[in-house]
């Protein structure tokens, strides 16, 4: 993949305020929900806030396989990432994403037992551009 | 739920000209695309035509399970139905469905071996408006 292809990426994913992200319920069956992003580094590691008592939570307590997809405005270009969810309650990383305001989704503060940071490392990727591109993110860094 | 709100989540989806759509793939990795919606009846069934040879149909012969997910221009309002995904590949339903202009994407035309209707079969729903509704899709219809 070249230069050009991979800053395409990066900037569908900077002009996406949020990404539609994806885990698997106990039934087996793949669910969706838009999330806001809260941070992202690069194509491999993307943050996000929620809630821990959150039945998305839960499917990825039982089960950490995930994708977030990202679509222009048109819907006609867009980037799958797959990969693992990993739930963060450690209070390190709760604080380190605490920002004013959170108080409405999660009363009691960053201390909260149920907000909880989510940690989303991308392993495969899928672009849908001028034409169509697989790649491995970890080819993609550095 | 009233009706309104059932209102409100049809609007939603007359509005979404794509839907993003979920599958499983060979990993168990839950798999996201937008997908342009050719036909929809209520909440209860969509159609969408694809191309057989794509990996995303492979999924869906190999394992039918599926979400559907539809958003507002701000992604703010949401709803998701989960449930089955069939592989329609008799001559009846592909020529239902064919367009002048589908040669674009399946060059034999209508009975081009690689061009197939997906029909996709809600059971569950969630929708997030004003508050978050959860809801069988049976008890939506009628």
């Amino acid at each position: 993949m070249n230069k050009q292809v991979k800053e395409d990426i990066l900037k569908l994913i900077k002009e996406s305020r949020d990404a539609v992200v994806c885990s698997i319920d106990a039934e087996g069956c793949p669910n969706a929900k838009a999330m806001f992003v809260a941070k992202e580094e690069g194509l491999k590691t993307f943050w996000f806030s929620s809630n821990v008592s959150s039945s998305r939570v839960g499917q990825w307590m039982n089960n950490g396989a995930a994708c977030i997809y990202f679509m222009n405005g048109d819907k006609i270009r867009g980037v799958m990432l797959t990969g693992e969810m990993q739930v963060c309650k450690d209070q390190e990383t709760k604080d380190a994403f605490w920002k004013p305001g959170d108080e409405r989704y999660y009363s009691l503060g960053p201390t909260d037992p149920d907000y909880c940071i989510l940690k989303f490392i991308a392993q495969k990727g899928n672009y849908w551009g001028q034409q169509k591109y697989l790649f491995d993110v970890s080819e993609m860094e550095g």
